[in-house]
């Protein structure tokens, strides 16, 4: 029996898992939940996942949740290419990276995209404005990492880059919405705000097999 | 020239380096910082860890933060004994529960930690009742896990206990104080709310070097 992995269109978190499976060219079956029509909250998927959330992996009789540990786990099963680093320093570098994301970039990208997407911009303006500073501190940090070396935290591809990206793509996707304009972001075009970031955002998408992690409600 | 550990007396997150060292038994010179003098935010400090935290990890050139980083870049450097498994399914299983602790209990746990050791218990009182059902959940699913085995992820120890441990005893500590008195937190005694719990508890204070890694301002 093939991986099975539930995901939901336009969960970063779910995207990850996507992106781990296409770059481990892994062979897998998709489980397209519809968070809508209340797919998470099933009595069959609560057995799965108690938590109701996506990603989910299912292989076999092994279930596991948690978008990095499903990352971890498909890195040891399918050890090439390696994404969480070759030697000691890389997998200390491609972590401290992805947790920061976590646990910096990730708050703050969620306070300006969450509102945007769930029409409550305009009433949350105070708070997105005041969380822009920092949203821009982290982009800068990216930004850094990115202008010397073509990957966040290595010279490779390394998980780092799977677990950041789809914040990224989400806070551009916000950003470009007709409610974000007078929020004032400062970020598009991102080519002239964030080059590098740029730069790096294209060469995930060139990635092979990316356009099966894109999120399908993105395209309509 | 030895690992040198940037720590802080009472942060969790500081404390599972220092568990993680002992475990390995690595050789390492620690290096205590004061919050309240003001340590982590000298120019030297900022030099090696740009957002002012601890744990900060400096091995000769290099130096890591984020605390499950310094865990993983331990694990690789010193591979005895592995704390992050020895297979796919036990990779996956540790980082599942060890990052729903970062995920689901550190959240509640410092929702309700917090405002007690900083003397804002009776102002917090109505947000800290309120995290209290969402706690006990988070506590009966380790207390279930550790009915079933004696460490939380695998059959032997892991970093997810290590991950998981010094949020427990912070809680326990702040459920001790005076303060919390009429919270009614519903925690103590431990060996009688979640027997399984306090015995891991106990397991893991019997580690070899456990005692070093002890908080140095909750012994006064």
């Amino acid at each position: 029996m093939a991986l099975e992995i539930y995901w939901g269109s336009g969960s970063p978190f779910a995207w990850r898992a996507l992106l781990t499976l296409e770059v481990k060219k892994a062979p897998y079956t998709s489980r397209l939940m519809e968070f809508s029509k209340g797919d998470l909250k099933t009595p069959k998927f609560l057995a799965l996942n108690p938590r109701g959330k996506v990603p989910t992996l299912k292989d076999d009789d092994f279930v596991l949740s948690e978008s990095l540990a499903i990352m971890a786990y498909l890195d040891r099963k399918f050890p090439e290419p390696p994404l969480f680093g070759r030697s000691d320093r890389e997998t200390g570098r491609i972590w401290s990276v992805t947790l920061e994301s976590s646990n910096y970039l990730e708050p703050v990208d969620q306070r300006v995209v969450a509102p945007i997407f769930f029409g409550r911009a305009a009433e949350k303006a105070d708070d997105i404005r005041a969380a822009r500073k920092d949203l821009h501190s982290e982009l800068q940090n990216l930004e850094q990492k990115l202008a010397r070396q073509q990957w966040l935290a290595t010279a490779s591809l390394s998980a780092a880059d799977i677990a950041v990206y789809p914040f990224i793509e989400l806070l551009l996707r916000a950003a470009g919405k007709e409610e974000a304009r007078s929020l004032n972001l400062g970020l598009l075009p991102i080519g002239e705000t964030y080059p590098a970031l740029a730069a790096w955002r294209d060469r995930i998408k060139a990635l092979p097999g990316y356009d099966k992690t894109y999120p399908p409600h993105w395209r309509q």
